[in-house]
């Protein structure tokens, strides 16, 4: 494959399995949960959001390339923060607390779903493990990523009238970091992915993040939608 | 023990085994060593400068608490430099280039002693697998580290022509940073080390990594100095 080629593949694998066209999804920027279910959402998908920084030092960590590792240490910075900004965890953990939970059981992450925890293990072992390519391909789900951000915050405003513009401040910065990180790790794979092998595992990455951004879904409409039974220990929205 | 107690502890273990105290040091200092051995010491010591920031990032990715990985990021940047500064690397590199080394065999690393790589590899493995207390203490080292670089700049300077201020270029902003940095690691130490067995955990730890800076110092001994036998394939001063 060309790059172009390549890119285009990668597109195709975000047009069909992108978790935008996830059933839970659409009820969320439909409007059709209620508070307790966008709580549960917001609850587990505090899991995903404090090991993003876990995983992008990770693979910091295994980078033997100093430009790629100064380049990936941003996404560090957007995400815990640093002297000017609060980051993305502090952002989402506003959004926690405007949706009405309590810190403290939000970032002790014990009320998550089992599906929540393991999702995100088996990404943070991914990066840690797999070849440096294939960790760099898994981020590229942000490729996606500003589009399901303007449905949500659209949607989420129009239908919920216990969500407001503050309540979602966290992706207001994510617009514009997305676009910047994800054309960064595409270039990086169109130039490092030179052969067939290295191609389908660039593909095969952004296949497995598909699968773990779905998996967390998966897990939230089988607790709390249908069949709604929420495994013992998982977090019980109030009646 | 104290904070105070277990803060003597440490200095104790730097008095009697941080590596200002080995043989090799005192005559890199002295001026007692050809331009070849200073470069197998420039050459050999890159491998450990390049994997500093490979091991504070080992540490930010397995560290839960978002304050010690923003405080912990500021190393990575120290080392692999910003759109403002180059970083320790980059200015590593230019002491060996001014030291009349090839960069390319500098940075590939093929050049160095197996003792060097052990030691190192010791050093990022320590640091990705012990517990986090331990990880952190093993940077007490640089509590040492002002006294060595004042002597190192100083006896460098006067005792080697072909060493000048340019070429030790790395050392000057390594004189702020790393009293910033040990100020913070050993409060972290103290406030968490709330257990003998964790006291004696961080003490273990700095012992372990003066071993790792001191072995490293051993190896050149004997490769460069006596009984001066340099293993196949590492680096061979021209005559």
């Amino acid at each position: 494959m060309t790059p172009a080629e390549l890119e285009a593949a990668l597109r195709a694998v975000g047009a069909a399995r992108y978790h935008d066209k996830h059933a839970f999804h659409r009820l969320l920027h439909a409007g059709e949960l209620s508070r307790g279910q966008v709580q549960a959402w917001a609850l587990n998908r505090y899991v995903y959001q404090a090991h993003i920084p876990i995983k992008d030092a990770a693979l910091v960590a295994r980078c033997p390339d100093r430009d790629l590792r100064r380049a990936w240490r941003s996404r560090l910075a957007d995400h815990d923060g640093d002297d000017k900004r609060e980051g993305g965890i502090a952002r989402w953990l506003r959004m926690t607390a405007a949706l009405g939970l309590d810190e403290a059981e939000v970032t002790s992450m014990r009320a998550a779903l089992p599906g929540t925890l393991f999702a995100v293990e088996a990404y943070v072992r991914f990066v840690s493990e797999r070849t440096l390519l294939e960790a760099v391909a898994s981020s590229l789900t942000e490729l996606f990523a500003p589009k399901i951000i303007a449905e949500r915050v659209e949607g989420m405003l129009a239908n919920y009238d216990f969500v407001d513009k503050e309540a979602l401040a966290y992706f207001t910065p994510r617009l514009t970091e997305a676009p910047q990180d994800s054309a960064f790790a595409l270039d990086y794979c169109q130039r490092h992915a030179d052969t067939p092998e290295k191609q389908r595992q660039v593909i095969g990455a952004l296949e497995f993040k598909c699968g773990v951004l779905w998996s967390m879904l998966d897990a939230l409409q089988a607790a709390y939608v249908a069949p709604g039974v929420i495994p013992p220990g998982a977090f019980v929205p109030a009646p």
